[in-house]
């Protein structure tokens, strides 16, 4: 279930020949309406890459018939001869699509690309992708398109939600460089809510900052970060705004929890849960000073209930609290009472794969919580190597 | 050379007991006059150890006679209790001074503690410390001192600078944990000068903020960072405060250097030098954003010419820069002009300990230069196991 789960939606996933390992590696999802409303969120990273560049410009009318990705080449810090990729890309994919028998425009196409940053696309090699993905759009192509976006992932990440009358799918990549204000990753979500332009916007805006915006693998931004969301209005149903962004948010999130449960050589998943704060935005401070501690990472890899690497992120934050009512617990034991020892270090059990840190600020009603990893020599040895 | 460098001062490192090594583990300073004036900076992490609560307050009339350091056991997070048993060693070492002759109070005495948060200290061993380090002293025991604070450093860090008539001499540790407003590192700079408590402490305060703060291991800030400075007036030479300040630098920086290459399970000594900014706080910005990618760190480790991974770093900072005039360059190749493809990454060579990363933002006339260094599987693992 996935991209093609909606109603009027066809995807492909082929091989190109721009990875070296032979993979698949060029994705193409189509909205075959009857209507082509779409929104995005992009990176906040002031280096973007030409792709997000174009995305930038064509979804200003709200409006595209198409998402063109690539993996095997980011394509970002390029210059305008990466910018002249991008546009000869959506030109060609736009050409192909029409003589197909779809009328549409380039400036109806969204791209990515996902990949080395500083390196120009073998475009011959990426154009022959394109007539190889149109050839090969179809209904059940959502599961072929999210194998070809992937980079160092693992797994394929998929996912659907049911509304009352409507559908929401979606499909991401990503693996490291998973930070918030997007992680590297690519999203394609779509949905055959009969729903309008500003409504999609909010929806999508609202479920990436809950989910996206949440997670946290390495501290690290990528140039090329996108989250695209087309909807053709192909079932029929208008659902209220709340309605619609909730189903939506259920899809961020379960693809949220997928990017990080498969984020490089992490051997633990991470759930850190600050309460007690004064606002979502001193709990979502202290959330993510912890989630960065590389010191505490490597601790939690090492099942080593050192809760002082709590503390010490914690006191780098401008955040509301007084350090004498600040309470940490370790899955579930309070080894950190009054910001000195608690319970005893001995009863926490680290051995699983899913830890949970509590931080208790003491100092409001306020929560919030980030999803992050543990530090490993694996993340070290992947990403020592990427380039060569 | 060391704090017992310059005249009249006695130092001695000795064996407590605290580490379960058996390796030293108390140091004590101690400054005999004729002056005993003091400067500190401390961490600003706002979870502060107990010893750092207390030499908060010491410092206040500028005065020391003696600085007791002891490594072993950070006695951070541990409450009023920690509190009161730094208060009692003080005491103690004033006590066990004063039968010794030098006739000392407790509020004359600075405390520093470094070792695994959250745990209180071993009082018993720790004072029968006291008593093994003031027989010790000696105006040769420099050295000795620098090597009982050490924790996971693998060589004691001194250094020894001439004024003209006069002396700076100073000890340092720490090897993880090495961030901005000071590192995981405890540091007692001595000083035969006749200087007043106003040039002291504006010296210490430059000398920290071109060296110590400009040294950035790992991203994580430390409850116990502890910067002192005594002067004693023994050379019976009074300096400008400009000179005097230009030899304190000059023995920090030597300090900070020997700090970042004993750096946990680094292989590479990392100068991040950002020129062309709007200001120098802009250049330290961006310099530091780049020295905490976790993923850039890694691209080192592995010798990948990775420059993207600059970039990426760069553009999540808010400095004043045109994306598109930003040059990097990786040990003088200029991989990256214009935001864009530079020379051939194939130029240039990671093979030595040392890398230079240029960053030109092109956008004003001040620089920066930030140390670090490399992200590796040694610093994972040892990491992984450090209170266990």
């Amino acid at each position: 279930m996935s991209v093609t789960s909606p109603r009027g939606f066809r995807a492909a996933g082929v091989t190109a020949g721009i990875k070296a390992s032979g993979r698949p590696d060029v994705a193409l999802v189509v909205n075959d309406g009857p209507s082509s409303v779409a929104a995005a969120v992009f990176t906040s990273n002031r280096f973007k890459a030409a792709p997000v560049q174009w995305s930038e410009q064509v979804i200003k009318d709200s409006e595209l018939r198409a998402v063109f990705l690539n993996s095997g080449g980011a394509n970002a810090c390029t210059g305008p001869e990466g910018f002249g990729d991008t546009h000869r890309t959506a030109e060609y994919v736009a050409a192909v699509l029409s003589r197909a028998g779809s009328d549409v425009a380039a400036g109806d196409i969204g791209i990515c690309s996902t990949g080395l940053i500083g390196e120009r696309l073998p475009m011959e090699t990426l154009l022959h992708g394109v007539d190889l993905a149109v050839a090969s759009l179809s209904v059940d192509g959502g599961s072929d398109a999210a194998i070809a976006i992937m980079t160092t992932d693992t797994v394929p990440k998929t996912s659907t939600a049911l509304g009352e009358g409507f559908v929401v799918g979606g499909m991401a990549k990503g693996a490291g460089m998973l930070a918030p204000a997007l992680a590297t990753m690519l999203v394609v979500i779509t949905t055959d809510a009969d729903i309008s332009a500003d409504d999609a916007d909010s929806a999508l805006r609202n479920a990436v900052s809950m989910s996206f915006d949440r997670i946290d693998s390495d501290g690290c931004m990528s140039t090329n970060d996108t989250v695209f969301l087309l909807a053709n209005a192909a079932s029929g149903t208008k659902p209220s705004v709340q309605d619609f962004t909730e189903v939506v948010t259920a899809v961020c999130l379960d693809l949220a929890r997928q990017l990080i449960g498969d984020a490089e050589g992490a051997s633990k998943d991470i759930e850190i849960c600050v309460s007690g704060a004064a606002s979502v935005s001193d709990a979502l401070t202290v959330a993510r000073a912890v989630s960065r501690s590389n010191l505490l990472k490597c601790a939690i890899h090492g099942e080593d209930p050192n809760w002082g690497r709590v503390l010490s992120a914690t006191g780098t934050t401008s955040a509301a609290f007084d350090p004498w009512q600040v309470d940490v617990a370790l899955n579930g034991v309070w080894v950190c009472r009054n910001g000195g020892v608690g319970d005893s270090r001995e009863l926490v059990s680290l051995a699983g794969r899913d830890v949970r840190i509590d931080v208790n600020l003491n100092h409001g009603a306020e929560t919030a919580t980030i999803w992050t990893n543990d530090l490993t020599a694996d993340y070290v040895h992947e990403n020592s190597a990427y380039a060569t």
